[in-house]
């Protein structure tokens, strides 16, 4: 019988050729180990709440009380929530066309994408246009309808930092282009050599790719580094050079570990740099509810920005968001609400800030740890996470684990991070699911874990990996497992 | 200078032919004129709470309790909030991960899947698989999600009933196959001949297009009609013969305004129609919260269900659903609730019964009165809604205006529409966005304006429609216009 339409050898090749490990073969066997009962840490996806960061009161309260309208005429509504949350609940309904229940225009509400707006021209010191502003649900949707936009065919190329977070790679395949890599450099603390961008286009040109855009992730996931100023002034000026497009990834703007190189947008670096740059380069900057110390994942809301894209491309662009309709209102005013927080003054500004303070500097410790962990452990080096949520080890593997991976018929750092998630209960991800040099292997893992679970943790990994290092040494003669 | 990656020369092609008339021309230029300040109705999109249709109150305490999960802990929960409406929320939560800041799985959470599959059993009379349905964030993103999937290429050809709805011709066009039209006949009420169907997949094929799914929208939007069981058998046996997927779109079942025929699912007719069929026919069946009578459009929230999709096929959907994370969470609340509601006995039972009853009983009276205000217009003709939420006249438009519309540079339905908005301020959308038999013209405009204002508005329709006849009137010598 022939194949039918959603027989597998039917589909899609593009769908087929999607690799996405964040939730791949570790993801799938932890699942199973705990529906056998065992504990697993998820510390696979940047998931804060799932690993029991709160969620901040004050916006909850805030949209508890839009999804629930009829509080507000309800006499006891000062028994529950606080004058501030519900000023601001009248607020945001006042913006929708019919409270959460109505579909906004595809682009977000204009009232928030005015909060966005101004939020933007806060950071930057730049003016910022809020109908060049559309909220999504969450950055990731954002990202694709971008990449979907840019994107006609294979030999159009999108420069991707290796390693990378694999929506990258996943929505480019999705959308049947090239993914080109450009290689951050571990040892010099996941920073970016302009000339490598240099050599990757040109390698890519000669393939007969045309080089689209430049993605950025900033801070890095999985890496965890911070760009400085100046490294984002050269990677304009590329850009600029090479007519590529900039794609700034900035949802871990809030997430900041050190003091030296703080969080600059490469829009506030882009407008700094002044004519032609600043009026020629086209960029897309994305944002996101889900991480910061909000971490609200499950609300799916984000905003992307253009920069320099002309109105029939914007127009485009609403054209095709349209056709699903809406992102969904809730999280719209999450979007509201983080980019316009409380004030000194404020009957909630106190909780808010002891909530908020209290989630960053708890991430901060933890990312300390985490990287004094890694590095106290036999053959694993490890950067110092800068920011975003990760912490991406480089395991040296023995020659004789490689060997024992091919013969279980197992990438590398696969075989060891399976064998570390059925002794420990840790699900990570194997370094390959991101890209990286050839012979090196990393695992990534959240900074997430409950900082007083992370010593426990850390001492559980450390004993694995010793077992592991000491099993598949060269020098010991026999292999146990 | 060369086209930069984001100039309109540059994009991707298939973004370009997307087209989306439900938020097209006519939705612009009634922004617009409400910008100045002018009452629109707006009845282009099926958006009932924008048109004052107000939520049921029992699903949005119980999310608004999971929102706010400390108010779970607060002496005075009681004077706002009732018990089951505390006890469901209580049972939601524990079905997150850690509340709805966390990801959930991508094809959502578990515990709401089992709810859907549950629901569908009670419905059809069927057994179903909770690990064959996926949340989604509205209907229409799994729509794209399945026919993405499918589509290979320019040679890969949909059946789409034309008058359809939009989302079916622009998904198809932005991934770059081939809609195949069969036409719905106006004259036997928006009725399916599965000889037209036969005909359409001849010519497609000659044109060398391998039809790989065919979609049915039932009841129809914008057409009103509900399938008959014997129609359904039809299609059925029909895409079993020439080996078609089916792809359902369940999303108006709610919606039901007469007696004769009430809605059955795709599914139970396969099921029942026994093998080879029920055991062969691919079916993806859709669903939403946006409609019904909870109208819950702007929370995103819709399942698909799958049936005789093999389990390759399965993992592959599921990977490209992990790319975007996780569909929001308290829209899974929403369809929880929504497959799985109150029962006699429950405190907030008689009130939810009440408050659904009242949207339904009035949905009912609004389809009479629209059909029968319709039809009492010169050159106007109009099917009754069975279903859905829309009424589809065809006007009958005299030569002379088609000659004006030419003269103006507007396909003839849009001039009507835009027209009648300036005069009136009702926003529609024209037949063509839809797809019309040649030389024939309809406009859509929903039935959800507020009951009491239904008489005034289609006296200014009615109004308006007869001074347009007149101007135009090939009998009158002159056009004023
Ligand atoms: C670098 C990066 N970009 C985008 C996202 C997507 O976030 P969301 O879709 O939840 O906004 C993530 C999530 O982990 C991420 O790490
Ligand atoms: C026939 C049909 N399918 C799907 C949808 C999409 O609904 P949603 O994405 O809100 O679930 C609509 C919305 O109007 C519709 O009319």
């Amino acid at each position: 019988m022939a194949p039918r339409a959603l027989d597998y050898e039917s589909l899609n090749e593009n769908v087929k050729k999607v690799q996405y490990a964040v939730r791949g073969e570790l993801y799938l066997r932890a699942s199973e180990l705990q529906k056998e009962g065992k504990k697993i840490i998820f510390t696979n996806v940047g998931n804060p709440h799932a690993l029991g960061q709160k969620p901040l009161t004050f916006p909850r309260q805030v949209v508890a009380l839009c999804q629930a309208p009829f509080l507000l005429d309800d006499p006891n509504v000062g028994l529950l929530f606080p004058a501030d949350a519900i000023a601001k609940a009248k607020h945001y309904l006042a913006l929708t066309t019919g409270g959460l229940g109505a579909y906004s225009d595809s682009r977000g509400m204009p009232g928030v994408r005015k909060e966005v707006a101004d939020f933007i021209e806060r950071r930057d010191g730049y003016p910022s246009d809020p109908e060049l502003i559309f909220l999504t649900d969450g950055a990731s949707k954002g990202v694709m309808q971008i990449l979907n936009t840019i994107i006609r065919g294979e030999s159009d190329g999108v420069l991707v930092p290796v390693p990378q977070y694999p929506l990258y790679s996943a929505a480019i395949s999705l959308f049947g282009g090239s993914l080109v890599p450009y290689y951050l450099e571990e040892t010099e603390n996941w920073g970016l050599d302009v000339n490598n961008l240099r050599q990757s286009v040109a390698q890519a040109r000669y393939k007969g790719i045309t080089v689209k855009a430049m993605v950025i992730i900033n801070p890095g996931n999985p890496t965890g580094q911070c760009l400085s100023e100046s490294n984002l002034r050269e990677i304009l000026r590329f850009c600029y050079q090479e007519n590529l497009a900039l794609l700034g990834d900035e949802v871990y703007q809030q997430n900041i570990y050190q003091d030296e190189r703080p969080f600059i947008s490469a829009r506030k670096v882009m407008m700094g740099m002044g004519p032609p740059i600043s009026k020629e380069v086209q960029l897309v900057s994305f944002h996101t509810v889900s991480k910061g110390y909000w971490g609200e994942c499950g609300q799916r809301g984000g905003y992307f920005e253009m920069t320099n894209i002309p109105p029939k491309t914007v127009d485009e662009i609403y054209k095709v968001a349209s056709v699903s309709l809406s992102p969904n209102v809730p999280a719209q005013i999450f979007m509201g609400l983080m980019v316009n927080p409380l004030k000194p003054g404020d009957i909630s500004y106190e909780q808010f800030i002891r909530e908020s303070k209290g989630v960053l500097e708890s991430l901060r410790r933890r990312a300390r740890m985490m990287t004094d962990g890694f590095n106290s452990c036999k053959n694993v080096i490890c950067n110092f996470t800068e920011g975003a949520m990760y912490s991406f080890p480089q395991i040296k593997l023995p020659p004789k684990a490689i060997e024992a991976a091919k013969r279980a018929g197992k990438v590398p750092d696969v075989f060891y991070c399976l064998k570390l998630l059925e002794a420990t209960g840790i699900s990570t991800v194997p370094g390959s699911g991101f890209g990286q040099k050839d012979g090196v292997f990393h695992l990534r893992t959240t900074i997430l874990p409950a900082e007083e679970e992370m010593p426990e943790i850390m001492d559980s990994f450390k004993k694995f990996n010793n077992e592991f290092m000491e099993q598949y040494d060269d020098r010991s003669g026999y292999s146990r497992m």
